[in-house]
C-alpha cells in the first residue's frame, strides 16, 4: 500500500490500534471480573486475558512469540485498563453493563479487528485468512475472558458482535485491494466494525437462525 | 515408505483425508449448533470450528501457520458441510441424533486421525507424538464445539471415540514400521478408527473405569 | 548465569524439575478424574493434559514443537504419574483431597513454574514474559483439567495459587539479576512457589476483593 495523507497523518497505524484495544479491553474484563467478586489477582488475570488472548492466538496463528511477552509497553497499558476498571466500579453502580463499558468494549473489538487484519496482511496469508485472525484477534479476548469466568462465550449469543468483526475485516482486505494506504485501510476497518456495533447495539439487531427463517419448526 | 499399488491408486493420502474430514466434520459441528438454535454466523462459525479446530492445532504443534488460514479451498470445504448441514435440517427431524450425522462423524474421526498421523510423521516427532497428534487432530474439532455450545467436551464422555483415532494413530505407525506406502498407511489408519467407531456405536461398547473394575467402590 | 557449587550439584534443573512436575501434575490430574468416575482412557487424558498442557502451551509460546511430543521420556512419566493416582485411589478413601495430593500438587506447581521461568529466560522475553510464562506452565495443566472435567477453572478461586507461582517466577527473575547460577534461581524459584503454596493452605489464605476492601458495596 502506498503513503497517502490519511496514512501520514496516522503514523503506525498498528500502534495506535494496538493501545486503544488492550487498554479498553482490560477495562472491559476487569469489571466483569469485579461483578462477579473476584479477588485482586483474579481479576488482573481476566482483564489481562481479554486484553491479550486475542493477539496472542493472531501471533501464535503466524507462528511467532506473542508481543505481550516481548514488550513491556503491552503490560503496561493492561494495568492500566485494569486500573481504570477498578476507578470506575468505586464510581459507578454497575459498571459491567454501564454505557462506558458497552462503547470501551466496541471501541476494544474494533481496534482489535484492525490490528488482526494488518498482521494476517503481512504475514501473507489468504483473503479468509484476513477475515479470521481479525475476527479471531477482535473476540479471542472476550471468549477467553467469558471461559475463564465459567459463563458461555457470550460472542456466540450476541449476534452482532463477532459479525461487526468479520465486516471489519473484510472491509480492510477489499480496501486494501483498492491500493489505499496501510492507515487509511485501518481506520476503515475500525469504523466499519465500531460502527456496526454500536448500530446494532442501540437497535438490538440480531440475526436470524434456521428455526426463525421458518425453515424448519422445532 | 515406498510408492505401491495403493499408493498410487490413492494420490495424494493427505489431500483426499483433509477433503473428507473438513466436510463433514463442519456438518457436524453446524448441526450441533442448529440443534441449540445457533443465529447463521453461529453455525458457521461452531461448523468452522468442528472443521478446522483439530488441524489448527495440529499444525500449532509443529510450528506453521494453520493451512485453514492459508488455502482458499479449506474454507470453501468448511462452507460446503454447513450447507449440507442446513439443507439436512430441513429434511430430517432431528439431525444431530440421525445415523446420517453419526456415520459422518465417525468419518470425519477417521479422516483427521489420518492427516493427523501424516503430518505428525513428516515432522520427526516421536510414536507417541504421531499417535498424540492424531488423535487431537481427530477430536480437537469436537471438543471446541462442545466448548462453544456450553457443553462439557462429549470425547471424554464417549467411551470409544478418542480411543478409536489413538488406535489409528497407532495403526499408522506400526504399519509405517513396516515399509509399506503413504498412502497404505493412510487407508489402515481410517480403516482401523471409522471401523472401531461404528462397532462401538452399534455395540455400545464401553471402557471400565475404575469403579466398574472393583478397585475401588465409592 | 556463572556456574557455582549448588549448580553444579543441581545438575540439568530444566530436567530435574521437569521430572518432578510431570510425574506430580499427571498423578493430580488422574486423581480429580477419578473422583469424577471417568473411564481409563478419560483419566489417562486428564493426567497426560494436567502434566503436558502448561510446557505444551511454554513451548508454543517461545514458538517451538512442545517437548512431549518429541521425547519418549515426557510420556513414560505421565504415565508414571497416571499409574500412582490408580495406586492411590486403591489405598486412599478420598484421594482428591488428601494431603498426598495437595503436597504433589504444590510440588508440581513450583516445578512447572521453574521450568517455565527457565525456558523464558532462554528465549529471551521480558521480564513480564517471565512471569507469564511460568504462571502459564505452572496453572495451565490444572485449568486444562478444570475444562476437560467441566468445573471452573479453580485457578482464579484458590488465591493463593496462581500468586505463588507469579512470586516464584519473579524471584527466578530477580536472583537472575544478581548474577547466581541457573540452578540456584531454579532452587530459589521452586522454594519460593511451594512454601507461599504449603503455608497459604495450611493457613487458609485470600487475596482482598474490591468488595472487601470496602471500596464499593454490592
Amino acid at each position: 500500500m502506498s503513503q497517502d495523507a490519511l496514512g501520514l497523518l496516522f503514523g503506525d497505524p498498528f500502534a495506535v490500534m494496538n493501545t486503544i484495544g488492550l487498554t479498553a479491553f482490560a477495562l472491559v474484563g476487569a469489571s466483569k471480573a469485579i461483578r462477579e467478586e473476584f479477588d485482586l489477582l483474579g481479576l488482573i488475570i481476566v482483564g489481562l486475558a481479554m486484553a491479550f488472548a486475542g493477539g496472542a492466538t493472531r501471533d501464535l496463528l503466524v507462528t511467532r512469540t506473542p508481543l505481550a511477552l516481548q514488550s513491556p509497553i503491552e503490560i503496561s497499558l493492561g494495568l492500566l485498563g485494569v486500573g481504570l476498571a477498578i476507578a470506575l466500579s468505586i464510581v459507578l453502580e454497575s459498571p459491567e453493563t454501564h454505557p462506558v463499558t458497552l462503547v470501551a468494549d466496541a471501541i476494544g473489538l474494533a481496534a482489535f479487528a484492525t490490528t488482526g487484519a494488518i498482521v494476517a496482511t503481512e504475514a501473507g496469508v489468504s483473503a479468509f485468512g484476513i477475515v479470521a485472525i481479525a475476527t479471531i484477534n477482535a473476540v479471542g479476548g472476550g471468549a477467553v475472558a467469558d471461559i475463564l469466568l465459567d459463563r458461555p462465550p457470550f460472542i456466540l449469543f450476541e449476534d452482532f458482535y463477532a459479525s461487526c468483526a468479520v465486516l471489519g475485516g473484510a472491509a480492510y482486505w477489499v480496501v486494501g485491494l483498492l491500493g489505499v494506504s496501510a492507515g487509511t485501510a485501518a481506520v476503515v476497518c475500525a469504523l466499519v466494525t465500531v460502527g456496526t456495533r454500536l448500530v446494532a447495539v442501540v437497535f438490538d439487531w440480531s440475526l436470524p437462525t434456521v428455526q426463525t427463517l421458518g425453515l424448519r419448526s422445532d
